[in-house]
């Protein structure tokens, strides 16, 4: 397994990135870490280059670029060089912390769609109260999307939590506004009819956002503009909501202050457990390769987590499969 | 000013309804109250019938019931009685804590739309973390909408906004998948351009519903399907959140026990915060008499604060605003 990785890309780039390999490297002996970037920059913080393949680029693509223009004009940046080495045979997976748009529309266009799929979508695996997760897309790669792109994203996520994640039978269900099968805009009835004729998804039917968090399903299907704003409202919300906790106790009195310090180990747990960290970053599926996304603030061990993921998607060959089963669809 | 309350809706009616309006009596010396639903359930929670009129009704309007062919067949009920006291006159403003759906469909169809309103909205006061709340809207009222919808759910919040919750020049903003202009839908594009020519509001741009609840906007317009997407994401995740708090302090060590004890009171000031019950119901706008919508769990004291904000809007008119600003706009 060869695997391409952005080294410049994301908040604390390249540190985070080689801290996150060299902690890779010894739980996954048997991949290829190629690593895109300024070779004096990685090399300082790379503890050994044993399975380790430093390849140099010139340029870099930050938060500020317009991501299509970007991955036009920076061909030398450490993103689309790595994203080319998949195209190019050279690698099997791509993952890089970076600009999040340009990852997208360089997935989309260098590595490509697989045969079928008009529309390729951003989906991870997100955190339930009972620590199983579920999958969610399209997260935001598209901004408006027909049923027939809701259909695809039925299966591309049920392939994924079925082998990625092990899941037996994965239960699928779509977001609307109420759980009956009359609720939702004519786009999501439409689509509801059409998942319900899919043969080879366990579909259970409409979810509202409300129940997503508590293991209510393990895909969960919306198009991308509202998968994005239910996914940045959870997000807001966990935030907001630790936050006033933290303030609240710190600027408690006394016995709230004490009683801050003894609950802390169990705050933080909680954060962990509700943190996508574990689960590994964004993956665009429906590309005819794993394009992954980790979050710009990743630490080494998510990093870590999202190797994990890679190697996972790669060792069930779960995008092979998908690409079979859109080849077998017509 | 009389207000038309259907005692019989909600979990815990009428007790709950009926104990809530024993305190709003005391605040609010001016108010007749009128009392649908069955005369001997309502008196045996009722302190005393000062400023009280109890209207006997003999059907009920619960949950299960489909609301439109509801409000068809139960004409006789307290939901489509309390309603009908404001279309007839005999009322200015409506509460109920029962059906949503049903409300919605009795105050669109039997109070009827403001002239030039197509499409009226359901609109809470979420909390944020600073404490002044936004007005959210539309809730959920529609299932999809029109960019020219969103155009009057702009000026409904923002009328609302600075009438009822005081807002010098509320901010306006779009939900979008990004802050930028160029972001969202065709729909969500096409608004924004709307909403930069409307004069009478002040428009701030878009923004993501991961900053909703920090307090960036006073007034957050978006469509029925997203907005109810997003408030459920809110719902959904606080409420995981503080249940994962609790049950994690409750199985935790001996020291995580006494420290949860010692933050309790903060964490309850903290759900306090972060509750809508302070802020009143959610209120469908764009109908021609203020129709409000509590909780179906509302206890006593979410009751008054609902009455509170009805009183609001009686005393600031803010329909009456509503319906002068859209007659003069043609």
């Amino acid at each position: 397994m060869r695997i391409a990785i952005d080294a410049m890309g994301g908040d604390f780039a390249p540190e985070s990135i080689v801290k996150g390999i060299n902690l890779a490297k010894k739980e996954f002996p048997n991949i290829e870490f190629q690593l895109y970037g300024e070779p004096e920059a990685i090399q300082a913080h790379l503890e050994d280059e044993k399975n380790v393949k430093i390849i140099a680029t010139t340029e870099l693509i930050d938060f500020h670029d317009e991501p299509v223009k970007a991955i036009r004009k920076k061909k030398d940046s450490s993103l689309v060089r790595a994203v080319k080495a998949v195209k190019d045979g050279e690698a099997d997976a791509v993952l890089s912390a970076g600009n999040t748009g340009a990852l997208l529309a360089a997935g989309l266009f260098i590595v490509g769609r697989i045969k079928q799929i008009d529309r390729p979508a951003l989906m991870s695996t997100l955190p339930t109260a009972d620590g199983t997760g579920f999958d969610m897309l399209d997260l935001g790669a598209n901004a408006e999307n027909k049923p027939e792109h809701l259909a695809d994203f039925a299966i591309l996520g049920s392939y994924y939590a079925a082998n990625v994640r092990g899941v037996k039978n994965p239960r699928v269900a779509l977001l609307s506004n109420g759980s009956e099968e009359s609720k939702g805009s004519t786009m999501i009835k439409e689509t509801h009819a059409l998942l319900s004729n899919i043969e080879d998804i366990n579909f259970i039917g409409n979810i509202e956002s409300r129940d997503i968090l508590t293991g209510a399903a393990d895909v969960v299907v919306a198009d991308g503009f509202t998968g994005n704003a239910v996914l940045k409202a959870i997000e807001g919300t966990a935030s907001v909501l630790m936050r006033q906790i933290k303030n609240g106790i710190m600027n408690g009195g006394f016995t709230t202050k004490i009683g801050g310090a003894l609950v802390k180990k169990e705050l933080s747990k909680l954060k962990d457990t509700m943190s996508t960290d574990s689960a590994g970053g964004a993956a665009l599926v429906g590309v005819k390769a794993p394009v992954i996304k980790a979050h710009g603030n990743s630490s080494p061990e998510a990093i870590v987590s999202t190797i994990r993921q890679i190697h996972r998607m790669l060792e069930t060959d779960v995008t092979g499969q998908l690409v079979k089963h859109f080849e077998d669809k017509n």
